[in-house]
């Protein structure tokens, strides 16, 4: 059909180019951010092309110049984007040329774009990964060093929201201390990955990257949601500093944990960027498709996202105070209900059997409306006779956390092992 | 805990503020875009204070001015945001009280920030309804256009990847253009709901919009994907204008169909949107919390994607050009396969044990290694005595599609039928 | 190559079938629950059959009497499933053939497995779509009528989980009724699609369908959420029937309120499928795939988790106490803080300087370590002359409440008329 | 509130419990097929128990006899699961304390259900994991031999779905190995993982392989892609065995690749498991919340869906057959371009010049309408005075696969010591 013929189906003009697809597939607004890591790895590429002798010595000499030239200019903001620069390979490529004339021509010699693209992205997101470890490692410390300062402070542990044993409020902390140990040791690995990375794979090194993120901020979401629970007026264990909180437009008394919610919801943000991309990758076809262009706005937005999020979680978990009269008046002689049925354990009593005598123990407070501990030696021996005088060795909180003394329980000396065996680890990592 | 006892365990230095904190969030660098509504906005609302007696004509004349004044500030650049302008609307307000004094202080009784939010996301997202509804309705009417002026085109239809039946070339086009006209019925139905949504419902209709979008974009991902195969060598059915395709720079001889390519990957990532923020209201509490300030930018990067695809499926579908040749020589007797079943049914056969003897017919032709029209009648009537000499009627292309003549058929009278219900139904939506 | 060759490169044995990817490709042992729909369909389809003259009436009333035979067996849990039964429509066919012989050959003339399955989904969709939305409406009623009979009971409204201004109970129930009840409408607007859907389309249904459920899931995620927190110790504002609570298996004193947690993660659940399906539909090419038999687990997963979780929400919601003396000792002084800027807007001072006002008043309070309303005039009139003797009057919630008297407010007028639309609505839906 | 009091709001009746509550909590229906791990758990625990004197000698006995009866029923279809047995868990206790009595009540002392479940998962787990990883080396070790019996084939290689250069057929049976490869290699991380994973953080090992199935689910849907349009009509370089096809209701002549789609839909029905799984943790407060108990279904389903795929797929690649002339015969000269440019580099022109004359070349003998190798040394030598006589030596697709004998690269060679490695390779993962 001849264009008069597509005129009678009309649509808009095109000509010989159509501005909104070429902004539709420029990516220059996006991946100019890759400067520096498109400049090294030309460089790199060039001695390569030198030794092959494939470019000559003094070619390579005027194309390492011209990239140092280049690098100049991007850092004092005076590269000029020109129209025609899809993205910073064509950007950087383009004014080399006009720099050192005919031997940028030689520069992609046996290099598809693609290639570049790899060894750009490689580049950066190695830089990308040690950062974020840094700030990650930072966070760990930050955590590692309260609990150490806090370790004689006691709360109560929750499962389901609901109170259930007393612990350390250190042990507490290092609960999610650790976790984001596990994933500073997981992204760890993904660097390896992504230092090996071939052409035609590293769609897959992002994409494990993008769930990394997700995860890691999972984890963050779930220590966002404890630290708001714990900052509402009833729970009132916790108070943000005021650099992490706002007020209301409206309302003059309100201090918003607004730091903490915003936390919570960059997983969901930076999952969906996996999701996306997920998604893209699902049913194409072997070797690049365009659609793989996807992969660095998703790259971008889950490094800057994450890196805004461990640094503010630092700032967050460094300046709030804790109340900490408020969280030992939370403690409860009905969250010791475990440790009347161990007594009963420690007398011969079979768990099970314990369990059910010490809930009916809880059952009489309650009816009684008196605190569990409050029962008589003669209530409790008409629900056993295996209770003596001794029970009253129970209704203590710190003797009840101290009975958990393995790796990882609440015992003084276990929450202090932890503490120290992370700070090793937070050692090893910093070399 | 004082602020000294703080640095005992450390983290980066904490003042009053924080930067990143700060920039965390801020939402300015993204909401800008809505100045306009939010300007709209609150003219609408200081006329209902005037009317309310809350503020005096005076102070509302002199309110209204100076939002015009702030207007004329963005139309041409000219609005400077400074430090502290955390939102557009904070900008806007700040910028009012410079102007206008204290009177802009009267503008915000009795509506929180979150009311305003609700007003301005309101009457953005009603534009770029609209905005979106007509070029959706431009990219149906060049398919319809385009679907009357080829409609003698023959091609094969596919199931499973599989050459099946003889269709139309515009009953393709139009099985695409009907699915499109249903997601502008779906968009409408979307604005209704915006057009009335309260506060604290607000985040709902974001959503439906964002999945809208996903829904909307995993047609045009079908769509595109069959004409990504049809582009192909192999299949050689059409051919894409250079403007939507694009050259290699490792390959001279590559043309490749980037425009389909692109269209086909943003359907992941406005899933990924849409996923990312149902993520991020999973389990919050009621009414607001800082979360939902996630809305925006995935509304405005799905808006802005949407809007860019359907014009870029426009510029496609208004400019690729078919190669009918190729079309009509890729039919093959074996797509008449049905049609044989059906002339027994017509017979008097059962459809199933017709759909036998048809099978029967193409593997006898498969083993001769003839096509399936060169069988004899001899070859034929070993298989069922009921073929007779008229079964050579069955083998031509133009009489198989004519034979679907239900609403939705292949038959010519069928497809211009369907043209012309969507021309109708088009000058509708125009009105 | 010969069969031989393949066995070069080994791979386990594969003769005429796989097993495995018999089982892959079977549907039957979860369509199966299809069988009423499948069999209403073919009823339907031979009498158009019949009219078209396709069958004759003998054969139609062989084949129906035959369809009601199996429709018995089934019901009857008699029905045996065979070898090579893939899907429900085969086995049905399969066991009409025994039945009825050679007419059950005629039923399927014209009539694609899509087009039945397409028919098939449309009737059990139709009908889920009708039982959901009936235990929607149970729900939204027994929210309504627990709103009516409540309304005077007043518990601390919330914003980013902090306490912020006095609102009635029945306020916090009917805000997610009205939610609800705009899903019911939602529902109904994706049942009158299903009702015309075309072969083709109906993927784009069920994804509608399986959206419905994740947007209506994640409403119910933040009920049960707000719901979660009322139930802590800290908030005691309610509490759960045991009906809807578990022990725990070590703790003897834990109540736990899984039902809620149940609820709230299937948000999760139903969005993963949501989810999964749309990134299935990615990319497809235009008409049959098999990828698009995943529509059907994923559609009856959805129906059965909403159908559960809408009835567990209207058990919840019928049998939890509230605790009124608890949820109005929360309410505190500084809740009226927004009150007091009021107070001085009605003096004429402007919002935002008021605003500014009561927020100092605030920070003195706070300084003096007394609640707000303890604050002399004296004390008052040093932050602005425009107190008065009247600032007492702010001080009362239950006048606090009362101020918000447009739709949708607090007062007791307003939430009375939202009660009584709610029950005209009602109605009206029941028809 | 009296339970009177709630018969003023009505909803449905609820007594002591609602069925449908203990339903929707109750997981036996899908865990008991963790009934093994169960009991091996168990074993291990009263071992434990007995070493720390919580239980004697004889209990032990008592438990561990018993023990292996129920694991006895289990393997025989024996076992009864009763009312109350609500998890995997409670019925193997409930049997235990059947058979052994009172010992069984100790059988739990000091683990909760929750150590249990992490425990009886993590046996599970690593079970499934080496189920998986058995599979998924087969498959690689039946494409390494295919690779290594058809290495002789050329094919056209293709990037966006356009002919790019010749490859070896073999090359790209060997680029879906090596990712699966990978694959392998991330799930014996993840089985690391699982082996030390600590209670609270057993949901994140559970995520991880999540992950992984989608990931590998998502490489084989790259395969699958590519295989359906290598299986079509129009390009038609293989043929699928009847074992992995099937036929048409409707069509009689249709083959369709059934198992391939299946394999495709796949990624996204494993990835919306993910998803929804991310989406259940997102905000989650620390510890145990019933939410967790969505792991289990989410678990079995990717790990049945990628055991069958998996095995399908071996099936697929190990009976396929390849059409070697049509493949051969998709090989064109202007596939040879990148080719033409090289040799002009070797006579010393910079590759971007030289690309840029072998586009015109392309673009002049499609002017002539003639096959690129067809233009005259004369007509060559119009563009660039470089060309000589040698240029004949360009046009041999033997010669041009030869040229990348890089590792990774198309010769022979290179294609060779691949296979050779992954034979290494997988030897080592076998032992």
């Amino acid at each position: 059909l001849s264009p008069q013929g597509n005129k009678l189906w009309g649509g808009r003009f095109v000509g010989d180019t159509d501005p909104i697809m070429e902004k539709f597939n420029a990516s220059v607004a996006y991946d100019q951010r890759m400067w520096d890591a498109d400049i090294r790895g030309s460089k790199a590429y060039v001695r390569a092309l030198e030794k092959a002798r494939l470019v000559s010595t003094d070619e390579m000499d005027q194309i390492l110049h011209g990239m140092d030239q280049i690098s100049e200019e991007w850092s004092k903001g005076a590269f000029v984007i020109k129209p025609g620069d899809e993205d910073i390979h064509t950007a950087n490529e383009r004014r080399l040329k006009e720099l050192v004339g005919a031997p940028a021509g030689k520069l992609h010699t046996g290099r598809s774009r693609n290639d570049q693209v790899v060894t750009d992205m490689r580049l950066w997101l190695r830089d990308a990964i040690s950062t974020l470890a840094g700030n990650a490692l930072q966070l760990i410390s930050t955590m590692v060093e309260r609990a150490a300062a806090e370790i004689d402070v006691l709360v109560p542990g929750y499962t389901h929201m609901q109170r259930a044993q007393p612990i350390r409020w250190s042990h507490w902390i290092l609960s999610h201390a650790v976790a984001l140990s596990r994933d500073v040791e997981r992204l760890q690995e993904i660097k390896k990955r992504v230092n090996v990375l071939a052409l035609g794979r590293y769609a897959y090194s992002c994409t494990e990257f993008l769930f990394w993120a997700s995860l890691c901020l999972t984890h963050l979401s779930k220590m966002a949601e404890d630290l708001m629970l714990y900052s509402t007026k009833e729970f009132s264990f916790i108070t943000l500093s005021d650099a992490y909180s706002t007020g209301s437009s409206l309302m003059p008394q309100k201090k918003n944990a607004d730091s903490l919610e915003l936390i919570r919801s960059k997983a969901g943000r930076v999952f969906g960027r996996c999701a996306g991309f997920m998604m893209t990758l699902k049913g194409l076809p072997s070797t690049y498709n365009k659609d793989l262009q996807e992969d660095k706005e998703a790259m971008f937005d889950c490094y800057d996202t994450i890196n805004a999020v461990l640094q503010v979680s630092t700032g967050v978990m460094s300046t709030l105070q804790i109340n900490q009269s408020v969280m030992e008046a939370a403690l409860s002689p009905d969250m010791l209900a475990t440790d009347l049925a161990y007594y009963l354990v420690r007398k011969g009593m079979p768990f099970r059997e314990a369990h059910g005598v010490s809930g009916k123990a809880v059952f009489m407070a309650e009816s009684k409306n008196i605190p569990l501990n409050q029962l008589t030696l003669e209530d409790l021996t008409t629900l056993s006779p295996l209770f003596g005088g001794d029970v009253a060795s129970v209704w203590d909180y710190r003797s009840s956390v101290e009975q958990y003394s393995a790796p990882g329980g609440t015992a003084k000396n276990s929450v202090t092992a932890q503490v120290e065996h992370l700070r090793v680890w937070l050692k090893k990592q910093a070399q």
